[in-house]
């Protein structure tokens, strides 16, 4: 056979006992030929199911194998990324994308909503439940732009509780980049939530499913944007439809899960048929929003 | 995409630990193009593997994906088929298929075999093991189509304890089918089952492999036709071959297992085919087996 | 569907939690269409996935379903393997190939990249780590061929411990086969390996990774051949890179795992692409060898 005969392959690997069936579907509607799923995957099992993908085919044919990395608890799967980057070597490599529970595809898609109608330059960022994982990569993604454009951003990370507000402000901060502000807020109960809004251009409700975040009465702020990620009644944000897509309520532009969730999938697709164009493409929080770009134009 | 290039997506899901080989087989013979197998599945598992499902394509293309419901353990599989229905909402739901044990498709052919030699109206029918999963769906196939039809039919229940016969009696009765007369027999050992089929005009033998059901001296009644679905030695019906096929033994129009494998596996095919016509469907026993009459014009 | 119609389907069994990533992309390569794969399979659950292959399609098309045997413990894959065989019954079978850890290729390709370069009647030949998987296949390979050719060979059985060198001799002994000597040898470390060599015409190394087998010095006994199947540094052989493929060494021609590789790909190859000729091929180290001949001509 011919490299380009090669049958594209995505092993999708996850910690859950299930391997997730939504990131199944996504990878055959985006050109796989041949899904291998792996589920209740430990660290341990991760370099046998590494060497399966690079000892079989030749250096020029590993492009049309790659590695998917999804499930519902985050932290596990990234544990089982840095296994699989630990058991390549040299050019004896696949590439692989990480998306567990969708967070790299949803925060990339939520920023990337908001900025089709501002330009982020100077603008004032809130982000509610900023310590999840899509609230994190919101936050991930707006610092490491505004660094590398030289801009100026500041971003307000909300929590129930300020110390985890303050940890994830450590965490994300990006050495040097100095016009980016990142501002701890602890917002216990919802209605603390409004004066963290206050002042704020954008505002993210990055919450799980099904807890209003931001309640009656933000409106008057006016924002020019709010994005809620949050798919299951009620909305996170108050009065934000689910279907919401660039809706004018009040003088605020809004968004809600399914608003957002075309994009999301466009995304998610494009990043898996890109896996196949290199065998070494690692795409993460900052390479999907960059992939994301390319299809916001 | 449009929504004819999606390609035909089955999703097996099996509470077995092992995904039942011979359910998948079917499936890529009956134009699954991308078959997703989940094993060892248990209840709280079910929603999210719906979701997957009906979350990844659009409405128009959700006719490309469908759920198969398999195992060896009926009431197991009936769970999660439940909970399947009940993840599904509005438009937002995929066609699925229940046959667990192939009891849906097994029970639909063995009735269409008979149904081939004999017009049902007027009839006396004993169903052998009835109790089980294949004996059960046998009755209630010929309680629905005769009430449908404004026919009579006897329906004896047997069972080697009358109290289960009772119970499925109570089960199978259809509301209002004034035509259609269910009687529980105890047939508590095999000889019991001779006086059972006394006035039988068709016998079903619907009972576990290699177990008989009907001892020597049955043939001197002359039933009309016999059914015996159990294909390992020694025969439900004693004297009926694995592979008669309306082998005529006295009287009597004789099926063994093979004999009626064929159609059930045309059954069983068409199934599947059928699920990927609309996002609807839902195939239980009563579907299956009006397919299955299409197949026998 | 005609019988030509019907897609290749191979289900992979694999006692092992995670089915070999490693097999399953070698499969799909070989123009499996269908791939099912059945992880951490138990000999209780044999027969239900076996039956599944003999089951669903006419005789006629059982050749486009065929069984792969894989898996890191090889005493327990092929425990598989006999259950398998007991399942068949008379034309109601499907091809099968076992080769756990890959011993049954390796083996034939590390005979077969010696055999490139000698004729074996009247050579004396040692395999170090002889009572591992593969060295035990290479004994096995060399005496049949001896054997069938009316040929003379001396194979030297090396192992740690003489007792299960004795055994694999015993294990081994092909009966009637007059031109075969099996010796075994003690070599309790690895300077105790040169003697062994002393006279060799042929020396094979097959231990597991990182081990080495036969230290500096083997050079000066000049064989004619060896070959180290071990992958990881140190090499099994002192001097020899894993690259290796034919290099000159003093007077000694040289294989190492990579070296032997490319073959052993070829071979396995071409076993998953003959299992669908046929209904009825049961591949194990002597068929595979067999394949492997008509590769290197």
């Amino acid at each position: 056979m011919t490299a380009n005969s090669k049958k594209r392959i995505l092993v999708q690997i996850d910690p859950d006992a299930h391997p997730s069936v939504f990131d199944s579907v996504v990878a055959i509607d985006s050109g796989v030929e041949q899904l291998l799923t792996h589920g209740a995957v430990s660290e341990d099992d991760v370099t046998g199911l590494v060497h399966g993908c690079i000892f079989t085919r030749s250096i020029d044919d590993l492009r049309s194998t790659a590695l998917f990395f999804g499930g519902s608890n985050v932290d596990r799967t990234e544990a089982l990324v840095e296994k699989a980057k630990s058991a390549f070597f040299g050019p004896m490599r696949v590439s692989l994308m990480s998306d567990p529970n969708g967070c790299n595809t949803t925060a990339a898609a939520a920023v990337l909503s908001a900025g089709k109608h501002v330009s982020w330059d100077g603008l004032t960022v809130t982000i509610l439940a900023a310590t999840g994982p899509v609230g994190i990569r919101i936050a991930q993604i707006l610092a490491k732009e505004a660094d590398a454009s030289n801009e100026t951003v500041t971003i307000r990370i909300c929590s129930r509780k300020l110390q985890r507000a303050e940890e994830v402000c450590r965490r994300i901060a990006v050495a040097g980049a100095d016009g980016v502000t990142l501002e701890p807020l602890e917002t216990a109960e919802a209605k603390d939530a409004l004066p963290a809004v206050d002042g704020s251009d954008v505002v993210f409700a990055a919450g799980a499913a099904g807890i209003e975040l931001l309640p009656e009465g933000w409106l008057e702020k006016a924002p020019k944007v709010v994005v809620d990620v949050n798919a299951v009644p009620p909305a996170g944000i108050h009065g934000v439809e689910v279907m919401d897509k660039a809706e004018t309520r009040g003088e605020t532009i809004c968004y809600g899960a399914i608003g957002v969730g075309g994009l999301k999938m466009k995304i998610h697709r494009k990043c898996i048929e890109s896996l196949f164009e290199s065998n070494d493409s690692v795409l993460e929080v900052h390479q999907i929003h960059a992939i994301g770009k390319t299809i916001v134009g």
